[in-house]
């Protein structure tokens, strides 16, 4: 297998972390997908690769030394761990509150977003196509192994999102033109809510302004917009705000 | 003067914008302190042209088309409009509220916390040094050119910052284990407020915990921290929730 495993493609069925902090995320959640370890021998911290190798052995998956391999593989010289696992694929819950990002197009952001959602303890998160690579390192990376704690789950539209988990639960949209304005909602108190955002540069269709709970975050007319993982930021805050989040 | 301009350096007593819309902006707020603005001829719209040169006019400033200039001192290839200003210096005003970043590192941070800052009408933000520089053309970028709307004042260190504005004013620095909690504060009724932040990798000195004031954003176990501007964004939202913005 080992020499099968080439740096990383969108189109292959595998991804990696890199670094030792997404690879013990990994590892911790989401041990049935990892095929490996490996580590480079210029690895020193003895407390790091004993971690590394007690979450190996809980997990069943080998951890192997190999210079070689780690340096086939990472993208910064600076890298000496590396975890590969398969992509593997999630449904979100009926019960639970979701975030739906439609079109997100920076990995960065993608990154964030995952990571800021979970600080708010919401682990569902779905994504409209097209949109950034949510298995590219970049994303692993910049969610520092939050991507391993919640479930996204793909959809080719908006409707199909819609249909599958839209009853019973409350639609707000976020964009420029909105009925409501964020300072002043209040969240639903017998239904589950989504929290839907466009695109980093051209926001939502139109035709979300149009909805019902369609949502504003007031602002000073100085600025245009703030940016996406900015307003999830404060949405997702103002959303949990009387949440015990633990 | 033009063969004197060289690529931007932290030391240079001026910097630039990159781009039609920060030049825009370094313009309409800060035009006593533009040295020139270069436009290469492959620049191909009427329109931005027209309203380029309209702000140059009004702010008496000399529009020069010179593919050389433009071409030596951008950084990307696709950058057809550049501002060349002075560095200038602001000071705070004592009858507004304050942002507070104590060590900054991150240029782009830098810049969207200035941007988000904006977006709620905080206007005032005091920079501890040792900091991330605050002139760089990618701060310039980042704040897509909120910078020029801000009075940005660098201070030595927090002491000197709090004796010169820390009267009349509560100061809630950002801590992780803080005496308050974001979620549950009310902002003061007839003090000006400071929000502070540290650096984005260490946080505050952990004196700052000790503060009466000190706060955390509550969170999630799952996740350490939020990220740098991530807290900013959070804390200003919910600092000027009441505030009509405009």
């Amino acid at each position: 297998m080992a020499q099968a495993i080439k740096k990383y493609q969108k189109k292959a069925e595998y991804s990696f972390t890199f670094g030792a902090f997404p690879t013990f995320e990994l590892l911790k959640n989401r041990p049935e997908a990892v095929r490996g370890v490996y580590v480079h021998s210029r690895m020193d911290s003895p407390e790091t690769f004993e971690k590394l190798k007690s979450l190996c052995d809980t997990a069943g998956v080998r951890l192997t030394i190999s210079d070689k391999q780690v340096e086939r593989l990472r993208e910064k010289d600076s890298v000496l761990i590396i975890g590969v696992f398969d992509k593997y694929r999630n449904t979100l819950r009926q019960d639970t509150d979701h975030i739906v990002l439609v079109n997100p197009s920076d990995m960065g952001n993608l990154g964030t977003i995952l990571r800021t959602c979970l600080g708010f303890a919401i682990h569902d998160v779905a994504i409209i196509e097209p949109a950034a690579d949510v298995f590219n390192p970049k994303v692993v990376r910049s969610s520092m192994g939050a991507l391993f704690r919640q479930q996204v789950m793909l959809f080719p539209d908006f409707a199909t999102y819609e249909q599958q988990y839209g009853q019973n639960r409350t639609l707000y949209p976020f964009v420029l033109h909105g009925k409501n304005v964020l300072q002043e909602l209040k969240r639903p108190e017998k239904e589950r809510f989504a929290l839907i955002f466009g695109n980093e540069a051209t926001g939502l269709p139109p035709i979300f302004e149009s909805m019902e709970h369609s949502v504003t975050i007031r602002q000073s007319p100085e600025v245009d917009s703030f940016n996406l993982s900015l307003a999830v930021g404060m949405a997702v805050y103002k959303f949990t705000e009387g949440d015990p989040l633990s």
